[in-house]
């Protein structure tokens, strides 16, 4: 039996304080949780949520554009580089069971897309800076029923989480 | 001197009445300008667009998912099957020198984006369902100080192209 | 109706002349033939052999592994930057009907490999140094029953395109 | 400090009884070093690769093709579904320190291609069928001086990846 895995995603600079706090936050729910944490592998919210898992002993996988190990955070276990550049938001969003978003850019707005597009279930912080807030609680097309659901604290990303996957 | 390149981008089905006359216009207009269009290649939005530029005899380009030609709709006149599945909506946006986007939903949103990220002038036409026109006039983030541009008809399409890429 | 594709592999750096005169026949040839020449868009080969097909008015599209248009050879008329690093290897075998395979380095064997792997005719040409002269009349392993075809001269390639193409 | 991560190529499908029997030998070789084996993630070579580091409780990384997390062999910890079809040998080359090559049609030519193009150390079987016989102790051009590290045994193989990577 494989380990639900999680992706989270979000800027990899100029993220905010708060953002960066519920990152590692959520880095150690995930710990907490035994999900395997896969993000994109740089700075900011991905290293921040890395650096969450890795505190309480969690696993995390990090999946790069480039070619070279070196691009990686210091607190990724296991690394992928793609080599595809920025194609690899894709691959990086189809590697979470789930996906939480925390703030975030353009990047983030590509990949909270090809989340919808693929029916994950996704989890986006509002109150803070970025799309997650924008976009938490809507629909992005009419493709499927359910809408990306609005999450405002930790205690309720693990209420929603446990719930979706069955863990107690 | 190669010729000036520009991507269509919205639905591949449910794409309004409106929206497939905007995308045939458009492709008319890609002809008369000598612009070769680059889209997806595949039904909606993509097939009226080209279905627009090849009944003036302009250029098709179409960057398909899959592995194979036939998955082309009937007015490609070059079908790149680039086999990296939706991981192609990023070779598509690279393709343009800017971007026409026409309504839309999860996989035109993932489409502006990437627009957004390479920094691609993009035109979003407005008073029509989806993304298009939920971010006409926005910023995606702060990376760039230009906004997602928005037009309201083929003549002010025109006008801005011309205007953007020196055209007469 | 859409036009046949071909694509044209070879070394980017260090080809013969040998070679480079044989690319640039090829893509002369494709001219003739009405085919369209796909390749990787670089130097070498795969500028020789698009310097051929536009001596004689052929059309050529370049599908890059970068970002950007710049990266294109000068004999470019499409210009695909895929932004998919070295994966545009598969991107580019796939958008050929055929492939001629002109000497060639690891690059070079990538190519050959999956066009093995995806059923398209190969024809290598023998004599010359790298991976097409030591694959021509070769089976890359039992999947298909056809060989690699081996062709020694331009005159051999044009009788065996017309004949796999119906080409008269 | 991340762990070492090498990469297991073949075929995955109609491999010989000896060729699977190295692959779990190599699978618990890797265990037992402490390696995160990478693979494709499918049957034959990798499936056998994957349950032989399982026997001996090692880490395994699987890296699919295609979008969904149940085309992967029942030996998989980590679960990388890219969605960007064959494109996805680059990346699973990219993923390992080094390349251990164990028989192989033209998939695993393709990525034998692309490690030595990325310059990994690779270390191919020889007395099996398939192409890492065919390379082991040749050159694929003559961009690096370094050979394809030809092995015949489980012990070689150990005593070469000890040696270069300074494991005791």
């Amino acid at each position: 039996m494989r380990s639900i895995q999680g992706c989270i995603i979000g800027n990899n600079s100029s993220a905010s304080e708060k953002s960066l706090n519920l990152a590692i936050q959520t880095g150690k729910l995930f710990a907490k949780l035994g999900i395997i944490l896969v993000c994109g592998g740089k700075t900011g919210i991905m290293e921040a949520s890395c650096k969450g898992a890795k505190s309480l002993s969690g696993s995390t996988v990090c999946i790069l554009p480039g070619n070279s190990f070196e691009e990686a955070n210091d607190y990724c276990d296991i690394i992928i580089p793609t080599g595809i550049g920025y194609a690899r938001n894709l691959s990086n969003i189809l590697s979470g069971d789930f996906v939480v978003a925390i703030g975030g850019g353009a990047g983030t707005l590509c990949e909270i897309a090809y989340a919808w597009q693929f029916n994950k279930k996704i989890y986006a912080f509002s109150d803070i800076n970025g799309w997650s807030s924008k976009l938490a609680g809507q629909k992005i097309d009419d493709k499927h029923s359910d809408c990306i659901k609005e999450v405002t604290s930790i205690e309720e990303l693990e209420h929603c989480i446990k719930e979706d996957f069955n863990l107690s």
